[in-house]
Order: C-alpha cells, then sequence, then structure tokens
C-alpha cells in the first residue's frame, strides 16, 4: 500500500467523526471546536518496537492496543473524557500489510470502546515501527485531576492489584470511568505506568510531601517485587481526604505525610523510586 | 542526563506557559482552557534521522528547527494563530547531551518566535532519534482553510518562488502570518511539504476539481523539476475567487478547472503528482 491507500485504509475502518469533530483525517490539520466550560488535557505516548513491544512474539492487535491505551490511561489518570485522537505511525516500507492491518485493528477497536475519534496524524517510514499517540480528553472547568494536590493526612490508594505480570496477548484495559468517579474527589492522581514506587515518589514530589505505604495489593502470582517496581499495571493511583471514600474497587495502600517531598517509607524504610527510566545514569 | 533531568532542562528553558495554559509540562497531561467562538486546528509531524535529516551533516539547531516548523506550517496552511505544542523524541542512551541541547535550543527559539508553548510530550529511547511534533493553533469559528473549498473558476496562487535547494543549516520559515492574511479570502489552501505537483493534486482532489498550471515562479538556480516534485519549500499553496487579491507577496501560478478531480494541466499536458511518498508502490 502507498501513503494515499493506508490513509484511505484507516479513514474508511475509523469510528464515524464526532460532533465535536468538524474536520477529520486528510486536510493539514483536523479542525475541532471545543465545548463551552470545558478543561482540555493533552498527552502523547510513544510505543517503539523493540522498546516497548517485540514484533516476533507480541499479537499485532495487542500492540495496536497498548499504543492507544497508554494515552487513554493519562486521559484516566486526569479524570477526563475521551475525545480525539492523532496518531503518528512509521514504519519499514516492506512490513507485512497484514501486520499493519492487525495492529490498527486492534488500535481503532479500543478506540471505538471508548468514543474517542481518530482525528489525524502523520505517516513515515523508520527501520522499526514507531507509534506516537496524541490523545485529547475533557474535564468541566477546573476538575483535571493532577499529581500536585496530595495534602499530609490524605490516604492513598490504588484503582487494583498489582504486578500484572507480563503477556504478549495482554490488552490493558485504561481506566477511564474509575478516573471520571475521582473528579471533585480526588485530591491528586495519575497512572501507574513505571510502577508505584517511582510514580509515587513523583506524585508527592510534585505535591511536597511525603508519604507512608503499609500495605500492597498484590495480584495473584506477583511478587512484591513485581508490584513495587513493575511499569504495566494501568492502575491509577490516588489520594482522597480521610472523610471521602473512594470508588468502589478502589484499595487503600497508605497515607501522605509532611516530610522530605518525594519520599516514600515502606517497612520502616525509605523505598528507593527504581521504576522505569529510559535514561537511568 | 536521565528523564527527570532532561525534562527539568526542558521545562527550564520553555518559554513560560501562556494564559490558555493551565498546567505545562510535569503532570500526566497538559491542561488547556480554549477560548471561546474559537475552532482548534490539530497536527502532528514526525521528523526521523536518516529519513528526515541526518545526524552527521544537519546542524542540531536545524534539526530541532525543522521539527517545530513543520507542524507551524501546517498550522499556516489552516491560517490559524499557534497556541501550544507537545514534543515526542525518542533517541539512542548514548546520544551526545552537547547534540540534544542544541536540537532542544533550535526547537525552542523557533516556539518563542511563533509564541507557541510547550506544554508537554514523551521522551523515550530508539536506536535513531525520532522526533514527533504535535501543534495546536486556533482560528476563529468557522474560518480555517481546508483543501475542499477550491472551485472552478479560482485564481491558485503560491506564497514565495519554488524550488529551494536542500541546505543542511536551512531554516525555513513557516508561514504563519501569511497565512492568517488568507482567512475568510482564501477558498482553499495548504502548505507545499510533498512538491506542488503532488500537493495541488491532493488539493484538486479534495475539492473535486481539476487545474491548469501557467507559470512555475523559480527561486533562482533551481531546476522546474525541484520548484514542482521537491518537498522543502514550506510555501503556501492557496485559491481565491478572482475579484479578490492575494496578500502582498503571493503569486499567480493558475486557474481551477472543471474536469477530472485531482488533474494538473501544464504545458498541454497532464502532470504526474511525482511528489513525496513513503510508501510509493
Amino acid at each position: 500500500m502507498n501513503e494515499a491507500q493506508i490513509i484511505e485504509w484507516i479513514r474508511r475502518h475509523a469510528a464515524p467523526p464526532t460532533r465535536d469533530l468538524v474536520l477529520g483525517i486528510g486536510d493539514d490539520c483536523a479542525i475541532y471546536r471545543p465545548r463551552r466550560k470545558e478543561d482540555q488535557v493533552f498527552t502523547t505516548d510513544f510505543l517503539i518496537e523493540d522498546v516497548h513491544f517485540t514484533r516476533d512474539i507480541y499479537a499485532p492487535e495487542a500492540a495496536g492496543h497498548k499504543a492507544l491505551a497508554r494515552s487513554l490511561s493519562d486521559l484516566a489518570a486526569m479524570g477526563a473524557d475521551p475525545r480525539f485522537c492523532l496518531l503518528s505511525l512509521a514504519m519499514p516500507p516492506m512490513l507485512d500489510p497484514a501486520w499493519l492491518e492487525r495492529f490498527l485493528r486492534g488500535f481503532l477497536k479500543l478506540a471505538k470502546k471508548h468514543g474517542i475519534a481518530l482525528a489525524g496524524g502523520d505517516l513515515s517510514r523508520a527501520p522499526k515501527v514507531v507509534c506516537d499517540v496524541m490523545a485529547c480528553g475533557a474535564v468541566p472547568e477546573g476538575k483535571a485531576l493532577r499529581r500536585d494536590g496530595a495534602r499530609p493526612g490524605d490516604v492513598i490508594y490504588v484503582s487494583g492489584r498489582l504486578g500484572k505480570p507480563w503477556q504478549t496477548h495482554q490488552k490493558p484495559a485504561p481506566r477511564i470511568d474509575f478516573g471520571r468517579l475521582l473528579r471533585g474527589r480526588a485530591t491528586a492522581a495519575m497512572d501507574l505506568s513505571d510502577g508505584i514506587s517511582m510514580d509515587l515518589h513523583r506524585l508527592c514530589k510534585a505535591s511536597g510531601v511525603a508519604a507512608s505505604l503499609d500495605h500492597i495489593p498484590l495480584v495473584k502470582g506477583a511478587s512484591l517485587e513485581q508490584a513495587l517496581h513493575g511499569g504495566e499495571d494501568y492502575e491509577l493511583v490516588f489520594t482522597m481526604p480521610p472523610r471521602l471514600k473512594p470508588p468502589k474497587g478502589g484499595i487503600r495502600v497508605g497515607v501522605i505525610e509532611r516530610g522530605d517531598p518525594g519520599l516514600i517509607n515502606f517497612e520502616e524504610a525509605a523505598l528507593a523510586p527504581l521504576g522505569h527510566d529510559h535514561f537511568r545514569d
């Protein structure tokens, strides 16, 4: 397929544009008409062959699913409703068209499930598959969940058990519905994309607080190490004042405290932020 | 530098957030509050090592400039004011930090010039430098320039001479100011990123019209071939009813006609759309 044919295939298989999307795929830019009294949230996430997935053992649909799930998980962390996305995709010219089609089907199936319109993107060639997904979501004005609002005394929760083993056919579900329930209730939230030791450290640093972890809920078969430092959970970590109840499924893991910003205490010692860093020294 | 250090460097060197940007670099998403009665336009463009530039002969600042210029040129083609951008950057872990710093300086200098805020992005590793830039612009409601409005009888113009020779230190200027002047006047517009033979073909196809080219304005030293099929001009091609005058600097190149959608006549023959296609069969 040439560039025009790939774009035409995507246009035919993507869900029809939503009411906010004035113009979708096919022009220099997509045109979007924002709704009144809403804030927008924007994120972009890479999915790179041999970094985030491998083509030999990953199902193409799972890779396409994951490409969008990473960005949707960031929208969930802000408590946002998904609105539209852009897909940038670079690949080897000789890539098997069947692989590409299955990759795109995985992507578009998840997009349809969450009602997020594919509004445009870019195509290019590259020695390996490189995908970058920009997603836009919306929240009522001033209601986006941020990292920097946690206060001493707040209780720390996660949206589900941690340490899911990595599976090549895994299609993690971004916690969009859960995130929506946190609006106006959570004082801070983020998604667990790099492991709770790293991500809670970041949340605490942004909020200028410390934390004590007292309980790590494990999925069956997971080790504590995987749950603390693993990075494929797509669960949310969030904080709420003790007088509020978390949404159903929320599990208490600790409490926010005064102390060195970013310091996490666990089992009477400081927990090192060992989660994922692409450029660790 | 590790991931946190690179993000901190970018945050320190980026221009301060603009008034629309509620929250910039550092959370799961950027938060943006759209202005009333405006449409937004969104584009995303790759800049990939050994595809769009080479690290051995391209000045790093020129590569960084080009990364943003490609997206800004798309905003110009819609007649939009630049608002904010997201930078996704993947690179080899052993990349010379001095190269990265100079690349980012080239990017941020152009961002500052056009008042576009860097609101966030993503960092990853990859065997080669891969950059993907999402840019958001804004226009008064309903005023975005599209490809699909050209009508028979409209005059075709370009915003400047074509066929600029490729230079490794070249810092092409996206035609933001020119695009703004076309709002409410041009019936169709797009930027010349893949050569006028290909791009005018696309404009005509989207508008369901044909075109006759009668004059190709060349930069000094350019061949007709370079001007027709070259892809580094960053000029705009646009159409206007004959009763309107183009903005200063606009050069007439032909006229829109009834005929096979996308057919371009030049020197009494059909002009093949030979511009750039990453996946030509």
